[in-house]
């Protein structure tokens, strides 16, 4: 047996890890001691564990060099990321399950398939126009791996569509334009990381700024738009939304967002489709095939190897 | 005033071709006779008018040359076209609203987004995930505008799309593949024109080809699916269905299809959307300045200048 030690929190991992010349998966017990035998692991994966239950343990292991996660989301492990480790990310995987959520809402919402649904229901069959995607004009928040995958499902149907990120680059707003943007937006789309930065970032004024019937989506994280601020928006009639993450969340029971009106509302699923998880530990064994073999990572979010901003 | 005459039987027709300096539209008033000053009219354009009332008066209008629909459907005309002249459809207008609809009935369906509605209604959060439309294999009978349309917007979510058509051509296999295809295809779409040949083409024998939990789908034509059929699959909940048309249709109150489970159903409304009309008068527009000036019409489906089959 030979090959980069890397520990893992599940059976598929160690499956598919296996597969690989260059790596020797340990199963380990999220929350328990690493086992013996990966005492000189050098990577660590890990996907939904307790983060402050398992990174506590990442300064028992000398040979630590990288943690990489299953999921997009990071933020939760970057307290425990020893002083040297690279912290790498699943991104790739679920980009496209999370933009394809988006498009289901937005379809739904514009072609009015809960009406008819309803309509259905009720055995009436009566017809009428409805909107379309056709034309609308579509502002991303995020220019990430979710925002391009977004990106590249809206084209073909013809709106138009515009990236906003931190700094304007090629193919990228700034966020500073976004003033300028929001009075001619039909539909915007969050797909924000959590972070200082874009925490409310869609607050009471943003939202003014949109156009009435226009339509707020959040598939990223919840905290990025203001609860308070878009309920008043949607209870007043003025602007839709598709909401995947809330803030908080889960929503509680009583919550007044449960009743509000012109709201399409799913449980944090954007990014959990069949084969999710297959398709993490791809992405997640091609990071780790690169480490291993003395190639560069593609997805490193914090520590040695992360890219300039 | 000069150009070539076209009997126009809406307003906005009018100010569309008004803006052209080759038309001159007359507005006519379907089923009524011609207006005075369009008897030596070329052009007459048609769109849900009944077509004996206005198709019967054809043989009034000795310099007529071409009819123009502004819908993609035409068979009720064909009786109608005196021999020598042209019918031309709106192949164009409808089709990315058309085939936008089956992309927003696959979503719900795969997405699940009609249960997690019940769930919102109910103020249940629940978390769980749901099939995607990554790595489908879609079969689309047809291999026309509206199945052109609609594998160009199923291409980046990852779906594996086969067109299938009359004949094999290139990216197009023939009807007698379907046999071989049918085991592999996780979502059968009908899009085809109403004729003899399509008549019922989705039948028993089809839809039992078809795997455990296939989507059938029509967006094209009621007849093209046998109705009974498609009803005793659903109903031992072997497949599922999205119909936005069904035979008989309007479907009548108390048909089965009204309670079948796993049906998504709406009233035909797949080419109904904000802005078709406006889309449609601009191919009818594109059509007629083109026959105007000496062009090649693209949209010819009988009489001169219909393409070779």
């Amino acid at each position: 047996m030979s090959g980069v030690k890397v520990l893992v929190p599940d059976d598929l991992g160690v499956k598919v890890l296996d597969e690989s010349p260059v790596l020797e998966p340990i199963r380990y017990q999220p929350g328990a001691p690493w086992p013996a035998d990966g005492d000189d692991a050098e990577v660590v994966v890990v996907g939904y564990e307790n983060a402050p239950a398992v990174g506590a343990r990442f300064a028992d292991l000398p040979a630590l060099r990288l943690v990489q996660t299953l999921n997009a989301g990071y933020e939760q492990w970057l307290p425990w990321i020893p002083a040297g480790v690279s912290l790498s990310n699943g991104r790739g995987a679920h980009g496209g399950s999370s933009a394809e959520w988006v498009v289901a809402a937005l379809l739904n919402i514009f072609r009015d398939l809960r009406a008819f649904g309803d309509q259905q229901t009720a055995r009436v069959w009566a017809h009428r126009s409805t909107e379309t995607l056709i034309g609308k004009r579509v502002v991303i928040l995020g220019a990430g791996d979710l925002a391009v995958n977004l990106a590249a499902r809206l084209a073909p149907f013809e709106a138009e569509v515009t990236l906003v990120g931190r700094r304007a680059r090629a193919g990228v707003r700034a966020l500073d334009d976004l003033t300028d943007l929001l009075p001619g937006t039909d539909v915007l789309v969050a797909m924000l990381p959590a972070d200082a930065s874009t925490y409310r970032l869609v607050n009471a004024d943003v939202l003014a700024m949109l156009p009435d019937g226009a339509v707020v989506v959040n598939a990223g994280r919840g905290g990025a738009i203001h609860t308070d601020a878009l309920l008043a928006e949607l209870t007043a009639g003025r602007l839709r939304a598709a909401l995947d993450v809330t803030d908080p969340e889960p929503l509680p029971p009583g919550h007044p967002l449960w009743s509000a009106p012109g709201l399409l509302l799913t449980p944090h699923v954007a990014g959990s489709t069949e084969g999710a998880w297959e398709r993490a530990w791809a992405v997640a064994r091609d990071q780790l095939d690169r480490y291993a073999t003395g190639g560069a990572l593609t997805n490193v979010v914090a520590g040695p190897g992360t890219p300039a901003p």
